[in-house]
């Protein structure tokens, strides 16, 4: 105890707290037991049937029926008042959806009509089977560009339409059918792997390929008229511009003028589409593929939008239900001539605008969209192209997030070259490449934090028993004799090699230090961060302890977590290198405990004893 | 602070101890700093330069000779009595490294021959690059069998010898190739992966698999004479069993009666080779295959083998540099007819046992085959191949580790079962299937344990202000008012999603439980266990403040760790979502501070006030 030290105010509690707490291992349990704890996290963390629990079968069959479909939840509640705000917001966005419709469609390589009628289908499917009270359903730009490209790789959208929509179909059923999937399997954690950082490199990646394409077809146009100065006001407000646009062209016949228009669209809702399903042939791997892709990017921004909004109205949706509702979604819709939709983030944050209490908002949506489609369809033939380009561009340049780039620079230096790796592959290699080469990186990222763990030199903070790390804390002080590490990771296979090695040098050092060799008693490892261990961080312990033997220096830990704990008792059936006196609560105790004994032991023993021994 | 809990003697100190330590972030360094440290980290954390510091230019030079050929440490100092132990250690490994260099020869589909070759220029050359002084030298089982049965899936070794002669030596510098480049890149660490649970599982599979040919060739005797009945007494001392069996043949002339032999071998040392890689052609994907895997095995066994030895008698070998050594001396081997070879591990534990003090003693053994393969050579055409063969069952026999694979079942399930992935996929799939999918499955356990972090619920043990797992530590209690929880791993975009549900689904069972809807004050997550985190996870804390703020519950962070309070701080630059106030350095002092300014606000509020208010 030092008595200059003003701020120790209460540090004769350390002195006198000798009293030591045990280490216990957790409660016996079975291994069938541990290994269904260990099931039930992987696959349920938000554990959905808890509500079950404790009510009558009756009730159960109908909580199952309302889990199953989320509209027999809210739908016998629903008020007019509810209504007056759903076709307000329903209205809204399907002013959206149609000229997005089209335009996104177009992005695909696909027919104009096609995405309108996958504004039709799909958001009645999802009204039904959602969770979700503010998705607004239907095609977006990621998916529709990905599969564009993914397909054109392989087939020829002007050359071979047919097969080209074919494929489209097909590529959608097993989008729909890869995310039901992934749903039912409880696997929607794979999404994850898409990180905040990839998904920005990714879409302004994304977004400088679909503009230098648009851009290419602006170009194109022959006759440069007057009307062309209008389309940058237009972009604003898609509907109005299409429908002036769509006006004027029709006034002075502008496609007479060589200005490039959609034409001739078909009437009449989406005709059904199975047969045009193709699951044999040269192509199949070339559907899954983009299935797979424009599945997995199409649930990612369709889970992120449910949860924003879920989160901002502090209501739940359940993920992996959220994905089956996508998938039978896009299963249902790729037999309807409907390509890849879900939950659209500038759609949705409209309608969350527009005031949408339930997903009848998507049904409003959807009857719209089929009255455009019976009734209105023969005047959008003369909309200029041009207009549907400006809408795609300033859609897309929309999904460049600088302010997001700079944010994530400032966290994290690795996820910015990520978030580059992402950016850069999809531009100069692929969709597929660009997203796998950036996804391996940042997983190999988690890899290396274990392969290369952390350990820390902590040191007491004056005054307290607290022990931290000396150089975030540079008021913490060293012990004499002791050397505390601190390991932040599990210890396993990939990283025992790498903790011998580095323990080793750390001691090393110590000793170069210090210079008297034989002045290091202790190695405290404090284990409170390492979560779990195998087979092989068990055999760390024991070679560590015998290397350490040989120096004369004794192995201590302290806290070591539940499992850590178990498996070293279990290995250790003779006790030899986790005894109790090497066992420690906290560091605090440990170094209190192992101090007196110490002293106690040298005034004990005669002058010029050279080593204070290794067991007492 | 409770009279009668007799344990808890100094709780008084928890009760005065009012002093709040402050979290501080660790002094700034800059980005290229600690990219530089990282970097050391990951690829020098055994510092091998350190030696090298403030030594005058000379002294470098020297050190650095050394370093390359570490001959030129030990060389000078080596004396008549150390070269005594080397001499009998050389000699009885040369009487083991004749049998086993013609057993494993046979085992890779190769002339007996190159088994004695491979047994004469390796030893030499690691002899002069190598660091460890117990390491002998020579072909091994398992890369053996592995190299065999690869190449012979595509090239059969009876019908095209001199092709697979080709690829065998072109395989073994590719594998040269392969480990030196690991050492050079500093990517040891490669070789972690393949973790002692999965090598156990592939060595017995591969035990399994080459018994079972060796046993059809045992069936496929015809004429079974009284001379077999020797076979097992003699394979516990491989040289004898080869001499008496040969001259055994040699007298009765067996080869006249079915008994199958050698046949004539060539006399003379190792004819150049070079002239017989192949590196263009059909087989180039194949023989690189092949020298990947065998290079990885083979250099596992080395390092093992290395580090073992190394350990036990308390000297240190550079993994690194032992990988360049065992690397330079196949790609020189395969210039000069030998197949892959690495550190063995029976014959190296003979070296040791033998008394070998330096690598004197592979010399002496180089210096013995070379004396029979120049003169006694021609005597070995009488060797029986039943011997060979019981050899090589009574070696890869050994293989299999019974006691180990139980060990591992007791310790860890799932490490157990990586176990069983290598030993039937080795036996019923393939060699490089079998490890690919074992090691992916290990790597997959690394990922969900950051994909499902464990979050356990702390309490607080009676008498102490410690917190520790209430589920390990049966005493400690909850206090009233406060959830503690612990997030057991680093935060990133793999787990963020996991940790938000998981954490609400805490706080909606709490709810449950205490029925009062608004007891709950405090969430503290108590972080000495999140050793790093990212954007994404930054962003978590950002979505659990707000969401929590809806419940009125506050969020505590305790001990955040370096990178963390780091990144924190960056992120959040206005001071909205971590001030000083609900950030401590240790749960009790938290639940100290928080309880006091909670009684004394509520002691100032009006009566029946229903929010204790979040912030204050």
């Amino acid at each position: 105890m030092d008595p200059n030290n003003a701020t120790s105010m209460h540090s004769h509690c350390v002195d006198i707290t000798m009293e030591v707490h045990q280490v216990v291992p957790p409660p016996y349990k079975s291994t069938l037991h541990k290994f269904k704890a260990r099931l039930k996290e992987t696959f349920f963390p938000d554990d959905p049937l808890r509500q079950f629990q404790g009510q009558s079968l009756n009730r159960k069959l109908i909580l199952g029926a309302q889990y199953v479909f989320p509209i027999l939840q809210w739908g016998p509640n629903y008020t007019l008042k509810l209504f007056k705000s759903d076709l307000v917001s329903g209205l809204t966005i399907a002013s959206l959806a149609i000229p997005q419709g089209i335009s996104y469609a177009k992005l695909a390589n696909l027919p104009p009509i096609v995405g309108l009628y996958s504004s039709f289908v799909p958001p009645l499917v999802y009204a039904v089977l959602g969770s979700s009270r503010d998705l607004a359903v239907g095609p977006v730009s990621i998916a529709s560009l990905v599969m564009g490209s993914m397909l054109r790789q392989e087939v020829s959208p002007t050359l071979d339409p047919i097969l080209f929509l074919q494929l489209a179909f097909t590529s959608t059923f097993f989008a729909g059918l890869f995310q039901a999937s992934l749903g039912i399997l409880r696997l929607g954690f794979i999404i994850d792997f898409l990180s905040k950082a990839i998904l920005i490199g990714f879409m302004a990646g994304a977004a400088i390929i679909v503009s230098l394409q648009q851009l290419k077809s602006l170009l194109g146009i022959t006759h440069f008229t007057n009307q062309m100065g209008l389309v940058p006001v237009m972009t604003g407000a898609p509907l109005v511009s299409v429908i002036i646009s769509t006006l004027l062209v029709f006034a002075i016949k502008g496609q007479k003028h060589g200005i490039s228009v959609i034409g001739k669209l078909q009437e009449g809702i989406n005709p059904p589409s199975w047969n045009m399903l193709r699951f044999h042939g040269t192509y199949l791997g070339l559907v899954m593929k983009t299935g797979l892709i424009t599945g997995i990017l199409s649930l990612t921004e369709g889970i992120a939008v449910g949860r924003t909004f879920a989160a901002l109205r502090n209501y739940k949706v359940d993920g992996n239900k959220e994905m089956i509702a996508i998938g039978f979604m896009n299963v249902i819709g790729s037999s309807t001539s409907c390509y890849v939709t879900t939950g659209a983030f500038s759609r949705s944050a409209v309608n969350n605008n527009a005031g949408a209490k339930t997903a009848v908002s998507n049904i409003v949506m959807s009857v719209t969209v089929m009255v455009t489609l019976l009734f209105v369809m023969p005047l959008f033939q003369y909309t200029p192209n041009v207009v549907l380009g400006a809408i795609i561009v300033t859609a897309v340049i929309g999904l460049i997030d600088i302010p997001a780039a700079l944010q994530i620079w400032r966290i994290d230096k690795f996820d910015f070259i990520v978030m580059l790796v992402a950016f850069f592959g999809v531009i100069f290699i692929s969709v597929q490449l660009g997203l796998a080469i950036a996804v391996g990186l940042s997983t190999f990222k988690i890899l290396l934090q274990i392969t290369r763990p952390k350990i820390v030199m902590l040191g007491k903070i004056p005054g307290t028993d607290i022990y931290r790390n000396l150089d975030q804390y540079k008021e913490a002080e060293r012990i004499p004799g002791f050397l505390i590490l601190s390991i932040e990771a599990p210890i396993n296979f990939a990283n025992i090699t790498y903790l011998n090695e580095r323990t080793l040098r750390w001691i090393e050092e110590e000793e170069d230090n210090i210079k008297e060799h034989s002045n290091l008693r202790f190695i405290i490892l404090e284990m409170s961060a390492v979560s779990a261990i195998d087979t092989s961080g068990i055999s760390l312990f024991r070679e560590l302890k015998s290397t350490l033997e040989k120096k004369g220096v004794e192995l201590v830990l302290v806290n070591p977590l539940a499992e850590v704990i178990e498996k070293l008792k279990k290995a250790d059936k003779d006790n030899d290198f986790i005894r109790a006196d090497n066992l420690f609560l906290t560091v605090g105790e440990a170094v209190a405990s192992l101090s007196s004994a110490m002293k106690s032991q040298s005034s004990t023993m005669t002058e010029g004893a050279q080593t204070i021994v290794a067991h007492y």
